[in-house]
């Protein structure tokens, strides 16, 4: 995009013509959003200036971001139970307190605490070449570790359980390589890896069903790079654990490339990662309180917990941050909602869930009413809309604002799933939202050494702190 | 996000809960879009089938992005009348012919020829230090150079010309500071952006006019960091020309503190760059002829020049790339469209819009009517729909169509400006289309060397090709 300039070097032809179309251009794309803003009718002129200010405001100072550098660099590998997650539980106690929310306190529960070990490695280990060629992996969250000197086996390569079943025999005593890529094909990548994910999660259990002795998972990601992605795994009571891990793209499509070139390949996999002891930890939760029904209480929240790669900076410190700024926008404003709303940093949302459903259950919800949750949690893009968990009136009564959130492209407001946090709240009974974004980035550096702080533009993950505080203010004025 | 598994280790908490509630979350989430495209009446099923056809083949592939990276590592800094700009003139030709379009062809233009030269310094020379304090700057294009030993001159900050004119006699003689930020409550870049290039295009003229000997510019950027923005600036006949530069924001900042701190700040400006001859240069022009009309014709375009810094991989690389890629994925599927959809690079738009003035009244044009002319300058980014520069008829009937976009979640069709490429053509009656993007990130990168194509995400580029693709398919058909 140029400046509209023309070459020539006289004040007319240079001038006149450049200002008329940057004039036309810029009135002619806002009279685009202005005019079907105004086709729409407002729900009341002060819902549309307070929208105004949240937007100016936030955008302003974008202090969202400068929180999330204060997450990352002092506690970047927050997985349940590590000094990190410890240290994330303070710094965000301290950040609310800082901020003037009220009632600020952790609610302590138990988190499960497995522990990656200094030790993960994968190496083909051909008898034609003496060296093995190494390959980029991680340990899945959850595995078990190898036996101290590895396992070594022969790999064998599948691209669904179903496949593994057919197998037979020949999958005994197999390191199973599950590799079914992401399918490109899908816009929706939340979908595309909701079609790919089995692998990581069920991969060792289907792996050890068959005879296996591990399982090597193709890294959940559209990229094809040396970064492997780890997750969420889990066992069965009645099936052997085997150990699981990740393996970069680039080295599982090579390790594919190999098996069909050669017979016998076979890998040596040595994690040394283990389950301790469950661990004391803490949801972090602060509010504005509502002026009239202060009983009534709307959670907006993320997870301060992720994995133990990168700095969680997508994953979610991003929508725990955008949480505390829902209601420091609001001090700021001065804006006074009737309605309590609730900014909780939940734990443990990668390897268990404990602190939503804690949270739902806790003593303190007595005397309580939850009418809303909002989970922000597919990453710090651009907001794109809201997805609404609840019976078709209440997502009427939110499509009939949507005219309110236009102005920040952030108006798609559609039945969908809310958020892992905030299910169980959910369940018992309130409306639940999920803040929906631009998400063709996310799986790019989801759960891996990729999702860091410079991934994330301060403006986008702002607006979607924006985008929340104004669908939490509606909410509290107006009820569901 | 995580898998929606539980800690537990028996297969029914883990397994039954995550799966009904990743087939709910997923299923939810489609039937937002479903749901509403099933709402809107289609204007035909099997338009709904190529569209779907075109995303899944784009998205396959993502091959905008494997010519992005061809043209970017091998003609980075394609300033008209450089070697790279030719370069990129025979590379894409030869793209073309490499995927079959038809009646690939140059047409030849004559282009401005500005080089930067090899030295571009500024230096803060006060009495107290010895060693100057170097400030981060760039020579803006078309600035004409210092003396060789440089321009040395106290500085004056000032935030607009009216300020300026208001400074009489303390202007003179002094290097003007134009340091009017970004105005970050904006939610349209464009429209911040536009708010703040006056200083760049018209600094060097207005600090002439006040007596100044030259213009230093803040850079048109978001971000605070230490690149220097360029971009076209102007001379008129009537006014001593100054030289200009850009100085990084950083730089701005901390001189901008330095201003209020002390009196007489001194600055050292050297910029060797200058202005060449005339030179020749070219529009690259391929086609995929209509089948029923091929005298109408649909333009799809981008500009293939760009700015000597980075590599102009988001302005203007992957317009550039879409448009070929248009054309690509028509031909993959067998879409024979009605009209000609006519992919055009057009040379030049930076710094003088030779190429799309040129292309509009060459003779080539006699015997073709051109109904349509579709611009993608915006940044690589995610699409989100449609600006058009038509009249209200032409408007009503491409937001008939938006259905057909709102898969993409690129939907939005307003009344907006097309493209200054295509709009010499534009003003010769047809209807002038922009794709709109996700444009929160493209100040950080434009015009300076952070454009580069590690910036660029391989399926947001590609989206951007697949809706331009949905919509000259629709006007092909259909026509306007």
């Amino acid at each position: 995009m140029g400046p509209r300039l023309r070459g020539r070097s006289t004040l007319r032809t240079i001038l006149t013509p450049m200002h008329t179309l940057i004039r036309f251009a810029f009135l002619a794309m806002c009279f685009g959003i202005v005019s079907s803003s105004l086709a729409a009718t407002p729900p009341g002129v002060s819902y549309d200036s307070v929208a105004i200010r949240l937007l100016e405001s936030g955008l302003r100072n974008c202090e969202a971001f400068q929180m999330l550098k204060e997450l990352t660099s002092h506690a970047p590998h927050r997985l349940s139970g590590s000094p990190d997650a410890a240290r994330a539980v303070d710094l965000t106690k301290k950040m609310m307190e800082q901020r003037g929310l009220n009632k600020v306190h952790l609610e302590a529960i138990m988190v499960p605490h497995w522990v990656r070990g200094p030790v993960e490695e994968a190496t083909i280990t051909r008898s034609t070449s003496k060296k093995g060629t190494k390959l980029t992996i991680c340990a899945l969250g959850g595995s078990v570790a190898t036996p101290k000197r590895g396992i070594e086996a022969e790999v064998i390569e599948v691209k669904s359980f179903e496949q593994l079943r057919t197998l037979g025999e020949s999958a005994k005593n197999k390191i199973i390589f599950f590799n079914r890529p992401f399918d490109p094909t899908k816009f929706n990548t939340f979908e595309t890896y909701g079609g790919a994910v089995d692998q990581r999660s069920r991969g060792a259990v289907e792996a050890a069903r068959a005879g296996g002795v591990a399982a090597l998972v193709r890294s959940m990601t559209h990229v094809i790079d040396d970064v492997p992605h780890t997750g969420a795994m889990g066992y069965v009571d009645t099936v052997k654990k085997v150990p699981a891990a990740a393996i970069s793209t680039l080295d599982a499509d090579m390790l594919s490339k190999l098996l069909l070139q050669e017979k016998n390949i076979r890998v040596r996999i040595q994690l040394t990662c283990k389950t301790l002891p469950d661990t004391p930890s803490a949801n972090v939760v602060g509010e504005i309180t509502g002026s009239e029904k202060p009983d009534e209480v709307i959670v907006v929240g993320g997870h301060l917990d992720c994995w133990d790669k990168g700095q969680g900076a997508h994953d979610d410190g991003g929508g725990c941050m955008q949480a505390i700024e829902v209601i420091q926008l609001m001090r700021k404003l001065g804006v006074k909602p009737k309605r309590t709303i609730r900014a909780v940093m939940f734990m443990n949302e990668e390897n268990g869930n404990r602190g939503g459903k804690a949270y739902a259950t806790a003593p303190e919800r007595a005397g309580e009413k939850h009418i809303a949750a909002i989970e922000s949690d597919r990453g710090a893009f651009a907001p794109r809309g809201i997805s609404v968990q609840a019976d078709s009136s209440v997502l009427a009564k939110v499509q009939a604002w949507r005219s309110l959130f236009e102005r920040m492209y952030a108006d798609r407001i559609f039945p969908g799933y809310s958020g892992v946090d905030v299910s169980a709240i959910v369940e018992r009974g309130a409306a639940g939202f999920g803040l929906d974004v631009e998400t063709q980035r996310y799986f790019d550096y989801h759960h891996s050494d990729n999702d860091t702080i410079d991934k994330v533009n301060p403006r986008e993950l702002e607006l979607g702190a924006i985008v929340e505080a104004l669908l939490c203010y509606l909410i509290s004025e107006e009820g569901l």
